[in-house]
């Protein structure tokens, strides 16, 4: 049971998200730029991968499962193989070099902000990521880590069965994140 | 020197809100209805109060130090009084009982989601906090665990004075979050 009443069952997120609106506009609002406005070179699927691996390094099952799902939809990539990318990036054949810098950057973001150093910064750019990508990706960490400790600091509810979010995510890439816990 | 070229020299978080106007925005927002807006019965000073002893917890000058200085301006409390509150709000006679039991799910949520207890939310129950205070406490501290990471893990810089930031707290008090980096 969650830690306090959402005046709803929604899954995850959505509980207090439809409990707390005036919250819920700024959060998926951060969440539609960063994950799929934002203008430059970094894929949905990339950035999507970004907040996954976050969101396993925090142990988050809904935010692992909704936006896993949400990346493999993207990369045509299946959950096997998102499980492996999830436990070692640095080591998959499906992770380009410039993805597995900057995955290594939000783990240490995961870890801490003083945690990323100047040598991950230099690696990430040797592989041609830009300062936006590096913005981007330091924020996505970020992100994930407020949205994994909202979802979880709340005792949500999740669906256990990961199917599910398989299932749903080529919806979920359709309409994105604004507005989308009305529909 | 940060990791990245935010084509500004303004201090802490105004680099990269500056530099990528687009997710400043919901970030900015997100401060405003958490920090100021949200109607309840969490005075601003005890919401900044929450954001300071998390962003202490993550040891990020910047924000402790901005935020120390705000909730410390509402609160009527000194440098040393809001020292020693940060550095054990549990002990201080300072804090109110409520406060307590909110500030320690704080401390849980910044260690990670998971870490809050069914213990923690009694207690504060207990102490009359209400579900909306539990949920603002909660995400207001994650929401720091993302500020800070954004502050730290591009490695912007911070003026070490902490007297400037003291004596800019009732402007920044006065004017709020929503926009107030292109002031």
């Amino acid at each position: 049971m969650a830690h306090i009443n959402f005046n709803n069952d929604l899954p995850g997120i959505r509980g207090p998200m439809a409990y707390c609106p005036e919250t819920e506009k700024p959060l998926n609002s951060l969440a539609e730029v960063l994950l799929r406005d934002n203008d430059n070179t970094l894929t949905r699927g990339e950035r999507e991968l970004i907040a996954t691996y976050t969101s396993y390094l925090n142990d988050c099952f809904f935010c692992q499962n909704v936006h896993g799902a949400i990346a493999g939809y993207y990369l045509g990539c299946d959950i096997n193989k998102m499980d492996a990318i999830k436990n070692d990036p640095s080591v998959s054949a499906d992770v380009s070099p410039k993805m597995k810098t900057l995955l290594a950057i939000a783990q240490s973001v995961q870890q801490g902000g003083k945690s990323v150093t100047e040598q991950q910064i230099k690696a990430a750019k040797n592989e041609g990521a830009t300062d936006t990508e590096i913005h981007d990706s330091v924020l996505i960490a970020a992100a994930f880590c407020m949205f994994n400790r909202y979802v979880d600091g709340l005792a949500t509810w999740a669906p256990k069965d990961r199917q599910i979010y398989i299932d749903r995510a080529p919806q979920r890439a359709l309409e994105g994140y604004r507005g989308s816990i009305f529909k």
